[in-house]
């Protein structure tokens, strides 16, 4: 019944989970009881935990994708235009900080960009001299780990920054929670917003954001959205346990699985140890076929590469993922603005044996295409 | 492993789901591959059959709970404040009509109400009279079946004096889609919304709206939100077959597989049928135990049952909850404003045999707290 899943998924998410986290959701649970609000509680606890978080900080799931946390988070947390002109600064390096930058703008917030180009981190000192010479800026927006090109960045040195100008910052660390170092007592935030179903493994349905309390407290009346006011939402879980509107049952339940599973596989420091080995087999395995990464390795984080696609003419991106996918992975198209490329996830419930069958199978595809190299 | 659920869900919603619709969760698949865009469009098909819409109608799901879709829906279909000063009115005879007065309100666009009592639908002749009298009203917004009492608002009526005045009309069919009959070649509206998991008993996590292709194509720039911006989820739809955001990949999956027995148990005219039983066991069993509903049978639908708080000072709902879920029914709280009422669900992956032991449970249940008489 269960069976083999049909292929492994080698993408941003969603991802490969396993057979346990999708066993949790063979039964119907009543939204409203004390299943669902013990597994809401447990889920949020197991969150503040793995973000280093004590009682000042609060964890909100949501419905939704990630995205939809995101704009819940910005949309309750940053203030509308009011007497004091304030604004936010989006870090963009790809397009996920360009999305954040286009929700503030939808919601008529004001908003400026600080953008680099899609291999080059924000620089810490380049923050500095804007909020230097900015006070308007009430919020700093960065992403973790910019999921367009797989691109690490600065987060602890932008943080400091943004605290020592007493100013708010907002993480979207959807493709980093879970696997990458990211401690509340190291890194001041206001709030940081994942999803389930990236390094947590979970399935995918609902998004969460991690929030300093003194900050959520303050934030009653901002939303521009019924469904995405964070405010109401935090209130009614603090009232009840219950989510406002009906939650995604089977999601939550194969979530709080897989946090189960985390901390039992050793919690975040193992899990980052595993996906950073991923990455260093298919990286290695890909190297020695020719394939060129998008990134230098020091700035590539355990997540998702970006590969440059091979030259040889016969290579051909769509008979490239068909092949791999009739071998058992699933990868995925490129996303970054001027360049050919294809990316190729880290994550998910996969392992060594895995990346490694999957550089073969990356090997038999291109010898079935008759393509002899991977160089660009 | 897969087991007997703990319980059965007699509520209005999250419902019970058939073994094989959480089956088809036991898979992981990739979120952008052919799998999800296939099933997607599936299940857009048979949402468009089930409402006779041709192709004069287009079907745009969303991730999130119903009210998601709803806001989704109002937030795009309805424009904000512009120079004809237009406003919508939504009838109110519960919390899910005054939810989406409340919707409109946050995102501050105009509209006015007209309430009737929690057992009163909406007259017809009155919407006629206040469209006769303002025409600054451009939208009429109507919940069909009103599950704060169970009550079925007479959708044909209102849709006909609303087509009279050519105005728009958006319906909350949340939960009623799939059993009660709303044909689009004799309803005419602008918008239909309803979800995964009432009616068509899939599991909850995604909300879908059913709207006519001319308002949607007219609907772009008018969202107050990106994630919930229905308009751009219905271009990246005809454009690749794509969700815009992660998509709920396994509660797709199961939807698709709930979709697939509703055709084979029937359609919706067997559902219709298998609820209306289910309400009939139901109510005949608890009037036979003295319990007394709150609705005239003529305007009761065949969703959940309001039933009037027993008078015996020995009977405590929270004990009656808990007596009934150890018998193996999940029960709902009333929602009424003014009087002491609990619900019952008659909708869900439940018949005649399982609506015959939740009566049998509740006469255990009145046994053992030694509650002699239902009557209120």
């Amino acid at each position: 019944m269960a069976g083999r899943d049909p292929y492994y998924l080698l993408t941003p998410g969603p991802l490969t989970t396993s057979a346990e986290t999708k066993q949790a959701m063979l039964h119907d649970w009543g939204s409203r009881d004390q299943e669902i609000i013990k597994a809401t509680r447990r889920i949020g606890d197991a969150l503040l935990a793995i973000a280093g978080a004590q009682s000042a900080h609060v964890c909100i799931p949501l419905q939704g994708s990630g995205t939809f946390a995101v704009e819940a988070a910005l949309g309750t947390l940053i203030p509308g235009e009011g007497p004091r002109n304030e604004k936010a600064l989006v870090l963009v390096n790809g397009a996920y900080g360009r999305r954040m930058a286009k929700i503030l703008d939808v919601m008529g917030r004001p908003c400026v960009t600080m953008e680099t180009a899609e291999d080059t981190p924000p620089s810490a000192a380049e923050v500095d001299g804007i909020l230097s010479g900015d006070g308007k800026i009430s919020h700093v927006i960065c992403v973790h780990c910019e999921t367009t090109s797989g691109i690490l960045n600065p987060l602890g040195e932008i943080a400091g920054v943004v605290a020592d100008h007493k100013r708010g910052l907002i993480i979207d660390a959807m493709s980093s929670f879970g696997a990458l170092p990211l401690n509340a007592a190291e890194v001041q935030f206001d709030a940081v917003v994942a999803s389930s179903n990236k390094c947590l493994e979970g399935v995918p349905g609902l998004g969460f954001v991690i929030a300093r309390r003194s900050v959520m407290e303050a934030a009653a009346g901002n939303a521009h959205s019924l469904s995405l006011d964070l405010y109401e939402q935090w209130r009614m879980m603090e009232a009840n346990g219950q989510w406002r509107f009906t939650p995604p049952t089977h999601v939550i339940k194969a979530f709080e699985a897989a946090l189960d599973q985390f901390d039992n596989e050793g919690g975040r420091a193992e899990r980052h140890r595993r996906y950073a080995e991923n990455r260093d087999i298919l990286v290695g395995g890909m190297r020695e076929m020719g394939f060129e990464t998008f990134l230098p390795d020091s700035r590539q984080a355990p997540i998702i590469v970006t590969f440059l696609m091979p030259a040889d003419p016969k290579f051909d991106f769509t008979d490239f993922h068909d092949g791999l996918k009739a071998r058992g992975f699933v990868i995925y198209p490129g996303k970054l603005t001027g360049r050919q490329t294809f990316r190729m996830g880290c994550i998910g419930h996969l392992a060594a044996a895995e990346m490694n069958a999957a550089v073969e199978a990356v090997r038999d595809t291109m010898a079935a295409m008759g393509v002899k190299s991977g160089a660009a």
